[in-house]
């Protein structure tokens, strides 16, 4: 092993070390300090901003000189406004219940042992994202609401503006009377450290959440020894069944796919309803093109309305772009089973005005979040009054959907007796 | 690779398969229809008793010509009271509440949308065990009440035992209308076939379930690819408080260490305020030596009662046997900090008339259960009344504690709108 892999990881189990003593002292936290520090945060931030602007302008400099895509830079730099839209973030957050210490459930044993389930922070969250130095600050803020300490892994293109972020937020926090330390970024750009967080820093990190492109969070998901909330890609569905409103089965297919078409809760297949095709196909396929949408379908569908035809690889593809493949099936069993084999368990939905065929999807498509008349970009934490999100998870286990402040907890049993022993 | 591992794979990929294709039948059978089954699953268990008992002869008669221990022994055969109490066991699941379909919140955002997170089952248990043919029931009992379908894997030794009880549970799925394959066992004793279950059968299975001794535990939770319920080990402490009451300090903790210990529930260390050490070791101690437990202490502890002197070993071993180890802390801080460091976070109990520090105890102690004044031997799902437990787990994601049929549910968000587009 080389001498520099071993000072990384002795630099990275320090930081470990120190994030699981911070959480120790955070679960210890009232939620009155909790939301104390959360407003010294916005506020810090808000008070720093010309020194986040200028090791942002750092950053998108290096950016320009290694010849990055203006996509890319979009993404990197931060302007006033997307500062202040951190700031509004974390007072989002702050007003949001604290979840840690909820009494989930209780009961009295007919032995008179009362048992209590109870909220408590998971611990140590690693974060690994790409360029977005807003992150940072969210990501934060969700896991500090919940009791947690977070190690940020940014991107190595937003080094300046991640480490200006932290270093103003650990402020904020010492300033609060709480751990500096439950909020820190791995300084090294070395690409091992991310296998080591991967790896849990010798059991100091409990989940690992990685945000960002199908690369990351597929090594990510590959490679992590602890759990990962995570969604691989969001191939979503909106299926037109035959009792639909043709009226809101147009303007829902239109905003789901192209309100935003690169965020995961973005339509990428519509089902239509044989029953129903000629009808509705052509005023949908009509106002999809007129926002600049290519479509591509099966023969069936190519016969009424021209499009190109889509291939066996379509039909899995999440394309993040103005793309969406069209087919036609036969009845709600079969848009279900095409909606389990083809779909990523994400997010997908019906539009009809059948209360029993709604019902039937509701219950039986399983994804984390299964929608009744309503657009598929509705899957976001914001939209679903959770203050935010650190991501969405596909997984079946701990948090699913949207995770939220009271995703990032686990539980515990408390057990009070009166001198209780068992027979 | 060998013509017999390909046999296996297929063979393990087909049964992975079909558990699948049983989950998602069951995950739409009704909860009337998992009652029903589940009695029927009970009765027959009684009607096939002598079927049960002659396969079961078979596997004793295999252990007493390979110079099994009598223990080894004990745990595998099955009578006709073990048989009732399989029968009687899978019962008390059937009148549990069914967790599936349970809204476990709601609420409507400001723009219309109703929302709902409405429990589902986790889908597919893989159940790795050891020699106790019971847990074939018991297990798939838990399972089928969430609506899960269940892989059984036991030790060779069990084979013709687990087969016959596997058999007759299969038929009366079979016979209330539901699929027999949600219940099957592996039928190869090759343990390959474990490896193959641990990375999930091609994401077939969502969850590993591992019974069995520590080797067994940790091997499960070193090379498992999917998630695990588990408890590697229960370093259980009693801490006995300077509030303590006198005689619930003695009852308490003898129960605690005595009343059974080779369960994971069991008492292993004892911790006694310095305050009170010279006024309530002595008692606690002759009330444990009189019962035949062999003593354990640091110097300090030795000084006022004779026992064997503890080493650095005894402070994280589980013995599982008639032993304790004793020491003196300082105040409630040291013994928090002492159970954080040596426990295994499974459960902890405080012995004090304190409410004070008992609050403080059951906040800080970040184990699954935590109790106050009532014995470790209560860490048991059929003592909490989850109508029995498929293991105990000590990781913090997902299930905690005692895993029963709600454990083994996940989530999903249905979300209902009257034609919602996002703006």
């Amino acid at each position: 092993m080389s001498e520099k892999l071993s000072d990384l990881e002795a630099q990275m189990h320090g930081l470990g070390a120190r994030a699981r003593d911070a959480a120790t002292k955070l679960s210890h936290a009232t939620p009155a300090d909790r939301t104390k520090a959360l407003q010294a945060m916005a506020q810090r931030l808000r008070a720093a901003g010309p020194l986040i602007l200028a090791a942002n302008e750092e950053d998108v400099a290096r950016a320009r000189e290694n010849k990055q895509t203006a996509a890319f830079i979009d993404r990197l730099a931060v302007d006033q406004k997307r500062l202040e839209g951190m700031a509004a973030g974390i007072e989002q957050v702050a007003s949001q219940p604290d979840p840690v210490g909820a009494v989930m459930a209780e009961w009295t044993r007919p032995n008179g042992l009362r048992m209590q389930r109870v909220r408590t922070p998971l611990g140590v969250i690693g974060m690994i994202f790409e360029s977005r130095p807003n992150v940072a600050a969210d990501a934060s803020a969700l896991a500090l609401r919940a009791g947690n300490a977070i190690i940020l892994r940014g991107g190595s293109d937003s080094l300046q503006s991640v480490n200006a972020i932290v270093a103003v937020l650990r402020e904020a926090l010492n300033e609060s009377g709480l751990p500096g330390d439950a909020i820190q970024s791995v300084a090294s750009a070395d690409r091992a450290a991310v296998g080591m967080m991967l790896a849990g820093l010798s059991g100091t990190i409990d989940v690992i959440v990685p945000r960002g492109g199908k690369s990351l969070v597929g090594r990510v998901q590959e490679e992590a020894r602890v759990p990962v909330f995570a969604h691989l890609e969001g191939v979503c569905h909106t299926y037109v069944h035959a009792g639909a409103d043709p009226q809101k089965a147009i303007d829902i297919t239109v905003n789901a796919k192209m309100r935003r078409v690169s965020i995961c809760g973005a339509t990428e297949k519509l089902l239509i309803d044989r029953a129903v095709l000629a009808d509705l196909l052509p005023p949908i396929a009509q106002a999809l093109e007129s926002q600049g949408c290519e479509l591509r379908g099966s023969e069936e569908v190519q016969a009424i309305w021209p499009m190109e035809r889509a291939t066996s690889e379509d039909w899995r593809t999440e394309y993040l772009a103005p793309i969406l493949s069209i087919r036609a099936v036969e009845n709600i069993d079969e848009a279900i089973a095409a909606i389990g084999h083809y779909g990523s368990h994400h997010t997908d939905a019906i539009i009809t005005e059948d209360a029993a065929a709604a019902d039937k999807f509701l219950n039986e498509v399983d994804s984390a979040i299964v929608m009744h008349n309503a657009s598929t970009q509705f899957a976001d934490g914001g939209e679903f009054g959770f203050g935010g999100e650190i991501g969405i998870a596909t997984g079946k286990m701990h948090a699913r959907g949207p995770v939220g402040a009271e995703q990032l907890t686990t539980f515990k049993y408390v057990v009070r007796g009166v001198g209780h022993t068992r027979p």
